[in-house]
């Protein structure tokens, strides 16, 4: 909770469907917003196939170089739902019937009146160890291992987990952002800015390049823990902007995401 | 090129602001979906910073993992384009202007009648051994080393690129797929399900629940190389579906994809 101190996340994605196109993941946009507010900054994602050893793998790797975890899939009733069994694996934890599940979805399945399988009671298999995340949308819960949070893939029910979650979650500094768009194109800026990036160590400044209404332009993004420096620096861009025949727009141009 | 080998590729997606939410990735869906028309199965994505030593290793470690790997993002003008450099690095070559890029990136830049400055000058730089990757939309080339093809972040340049140097990919077998939808909950179709993969061991069943017009239900996948398997399995998942008191449907149901 300092002042400086950089509290970092990955996001492990996991699913086929990620990777064969079918699905569009929208989780990984979420929490690098939602993170950031928090003061944890996303760091990294991978998006892995339902094979173990690569959850598990990943999960290791990232669990050890970053301060949060938060995997987004495969905890459904169905065979391709492998990571509570992969997460228990990569904790050297067994995978239990989570007591406080099992209730949680019998009361629920008892509630929508759906039958009781064994494949629906899967989804109140956890580790060993594991604390439960809430799941307001669908009863199914996600949990928790040390700094490894394990969360559905469908969008709806992660962000309902992620809210339940977040109170418990230590931030460090948050970033904040100041936006200068202009109508000056990126190669025309881009060594001017290379030495303001220099000059201001402590921020990171992001080029994004645009071209709208006939003309090409940028919004420059700085980002960094200090609003005083921040505005320092949109002030100076916006002289340098003006300096190269610009007029810089405080907040950006609104341009149409670059798509298709 | 043989009926059975399986081609693998990944993708190091190279940038802060698609880890910090700010702009929503593209590229991934569409090339799992390309590569896989032309034999080649997408295995792993990581959304790397713009960091040196991370986009280093991930090159390196996937380069040696996959068959193919394919970056976008980072090979802009400004500062913070540092692709081209890290994978000059992660091959121990140098980095050098390349003659050819240099020479497209001049008449490029006297057609559009834009100032030839040293940081449009840096979208020629190239590992020594590169080969350069046309671009059809904005001119500044992308470029291969080995199996590594380097490309551009924004959607439309990336994929006019992946037109140009598709006819140079190797492929494997193709996955075909075959989907059947219906209103059967994946909660009862599950246990089921699971026995259906244990005996089609060589393909791969996705579950893709939905909540639609006010019922649950799910949409089966399935993928494999061969297409009279996927039919028969197709076959035998619709009697299943009956048994258990759906009404199968072929392709699947439309429904919206789940968002938040």
């Amino acid at each position: 909770m300092s002042d400086t101190k950089r509290v970092t996340a990955a996001v492990p994605i996991i699913g086929n469907e990620i990777l064969s196109g079918r699905t569009h993941d929208a989780n990984l946009p979420y929490l690098g917003a939602e993170l950031n507010k928090l003061g944890i900054q996303m760091r990294e994602a991978r998006v892995v196939a339902d094979i173990e050893e690569e959850i598990i793998g990943t999960v290791n790797t990232l669990r050890a170089k970053y301060d949060y975890v938060f995997t987004t899939g495969g905890i459904g009733p169905t065979h391709d739902d492998i990571t509570s069994a992969c997460v228990a694996k990569a904790f050297g934890q067994k995978l239990i019937r989570h007591p406080d599940a099992e209730r949680i979805l019998r009361e629920r399945m008892a509630q929508m009146d759906v039958e009781v399988t064994e494949a629906r009671l899967k989804m109140a298999e956890t580790p060993e160890f594991a604390e439960l995340v809430d799941n307001s949308i669908s009863g199914a819960p996600g949990f928790r291992v040390e700094n490894v949070y394990v969360m559905a893939g469908i969008p709806r029910v992660m962000q309902a987990m992620f809210e339940g979650l977040k109170d418990q979650l230590e931030g460090g500094v948050t970033l904040l952002s100041v936006t200068v768009g202009s109508y000056v194109p990126e190669g025309t800026i881009a060594t001017e800015l290379g030495l303001m990036q220099d000059a201001y160590p402590d921020m990171d400044i992001g080029s994004y390049p645009f071209f709208f209404d006939g003309k090409p332009g940028t919004n420059l993004v700085l980002r960094g823990p200090d609003q005083a420096r921040l505005d320092e620096a949109a002030t100076k861009l916006g002289e340098l902007i003006r300096n190269l025949g610009g007029q810089p727009v405080a907040g950006g141009l609104e341009v149409p995401k670059s798509k298709d």
